[in-house]
């Protein structure tokens, strides 16, 4: 039996929250054979409800999960932790300009980013899925000074899935025909999904579907698809973004299959000409949890102006939390 | 590669539905190696709904998934099915008594049971999770004429699965260390939750537990832990029912481990003296699809008039859809 590993997830009540805490505790994240003790981060208006979130995975009898704490303090929510998932954020609300919402929420990734630091273990690794969840991410990392760069990622999964999902649907083909479909830089209406190097048993996606349907369609599809699913559901998506915060945490943990890229927002080295220090999305391999951007890629003039695009974006959000960045 | 099931799944835009249909689609339920599937079932209304919850099923690119169907017709969604989950019901409105509940439910459950008869594949298995879940599952079975009773089953292993956790919580060891805790009778408040064969470690619980604490506080808390996930939650358990439906099918799909009982409620063949065809949970082992109640365990007279009482409520239920059985 492996030893326990602590998993942090924040906004534990909210919807996304219940849609991913099953399924880490059923083993679906970090393995049938790794016990998990959960760590449930919520408001304080919230405890009651997160109280019976409890006790529903406990009349689950996850045989993983060995323990279940909840707290309304993210010192108390991370200590030790070795897995944060940051899903607890403030949603825009009526009149709220976008400025006003990266304050708020940067608030709360700064103390998040500071509690991280003061109590999380030493091999903790972060992935924020709480919107906007590059500059949320940025603000959590710039205040977390002792722990490496490297631990902090937000989520473009989803955008990845739901574009491989896309191209599956309309080649009639299944998911895993499609290969090496990344999303490129913010997780917002701006984010490039990457059809330009994506393969579908192993032919370029390019030899298969007109470029027109590509660059149009195909990427509008991918950018509005959480507004179409509001449109139908009534709710936003949420087991959907917890099936990608559990495909994302799942690579990172186990490590990407030979031959497969996951798309995650990191800390710019500098890849491909974006600013060192921004959180951006590249195609990346992983293996011993350590990411490798992959490199080399040609970008024709669509993809260049798509990936200005969506730097100017990150550029600008960054610019409007610079306080916060100290 | 496994050849594809048909898994059915009715109430699919509901909540227990949501949370339900990921888990099998990530391969919680029939194996990380066996595709499916997923033919989805709603009420008209909840069509557009239920194209939401496809969408994000899409959007997670589950590589398991090889196909999605919907519909508001049970010949439709029931057709080939070799696994069904009849989670949708109706709710008991304001006003609404007990023998309304029965009659409007044994509508639904009688063409849901005639549809299965006509459509589904030969070797269907079906577990009935919309309450009240034994009586429906009663309705459905005498309305599938030519497919064998043993294929019919009502869940009560959500049941187990609290009074494991209670057992678990109140010695602080793992739910792995509980063995041998049986349900029966009737999914509802008179179930009962019998402690008197169940170990915690090779232990027997009433060596361990006071009788007085077993008997009072653990029986009314396991039968009165719907509610109160309702009191704490606002809405009423939907991951925890979804996670014994999983736990339910999986281990009819893949058998008992050696020594483990699993409560599920089947037609009875006069095990224990329950009347013949009556849907009662009894423990069971599982091995190639095949149910073997557990025979021969003594019952002291506490259980003896908890099984009184539930029976008495599972044969007042059958008289009144009487008429639904022809």
């Amino acid at each position: 039996m492996k030893a326990p590993i602590r998993v942090a997830v924040t906004g534990a009540a909210g919807n996304i929250g219940y849609a991913l805490l099953f399924r880490i505790a059923s083993g679906d994240c970090f393995g049938k054979d790794q016990p998990v003790i959960l760590q449930l981060l919520e408001v304080t208006p919230a405890l009651g409800k997160l109280d019976g979130v409890v006790m529903e995975l406990l009349d689950c009898a996850f045989p993983l999960v060995v323990g279940i704490e909840t707290s309304d303090d993210p010192n108390v929510a991370f200590r030790g932790a070795n897995y944060a998932f940051l899903v607890g954020s403030r949603p825009r609300g009526p009149g709220m300009e976008r400025s006003d919402l990266l304050q708020v929420n940067g608030s709360i990734f700064t103390a998040q980013g500071k509690a991280l630091n003061d109590n999380a273990a030493s091999d903790i690794r972060v992935c924020v899925v709480g919107n906007p969840c590059n500059t949320n991410c940025l603000i959590a990392m710039n205040a977390a000074k002792d722990i490496p760069a490297s631990r902090f990622t937000a989520m473009t999964r989803l955008d990845q899935n739901r574009a491989v999902a896309q191209i599956a649907q309309k080649l009639g083909q299944p998911v895993s025909a499609v290969s090496n479909l990344a999303v490129w830089g913010n997780h917002s209406p701006t984010m490039f999904a990457d059809f330009a190097h994506a393969t579908v048993n192993r032919v370029p996606v390019t030899d298969l579907i007109d470029e027109a349907w590509l660059r149009e369609t195909f990427i509008k599809t991918v950018a509005q698809r959480g507004k179409a699913i509001i449109d139908a559901r009534g709710v936003s998506s949420a087991a959907s973004a917890a099936g990608a915060a559990i495909d994302h945490m799942a690579d990172w943990y186990h490590g990407t299959a030979p031959g497969a890229w996951a798309s995650v927002a990191i800390a710019s080295q500098g890849w491909y000409g974006i600013p060192e220090g921004l959180i951006f999305s590249f195609p990346v391999t992983i293996h011993n949890g350590e990411f490798t951007v992959v490199e080399g890629l040609k970008h024709g003039d669509f993809a260049q102006a798509k990936l200005a695009a969506t730097l100017a974006e990150l550029q600008e959000e960054r610019a409007m939390v610079a306080s916060l960045l100290g």
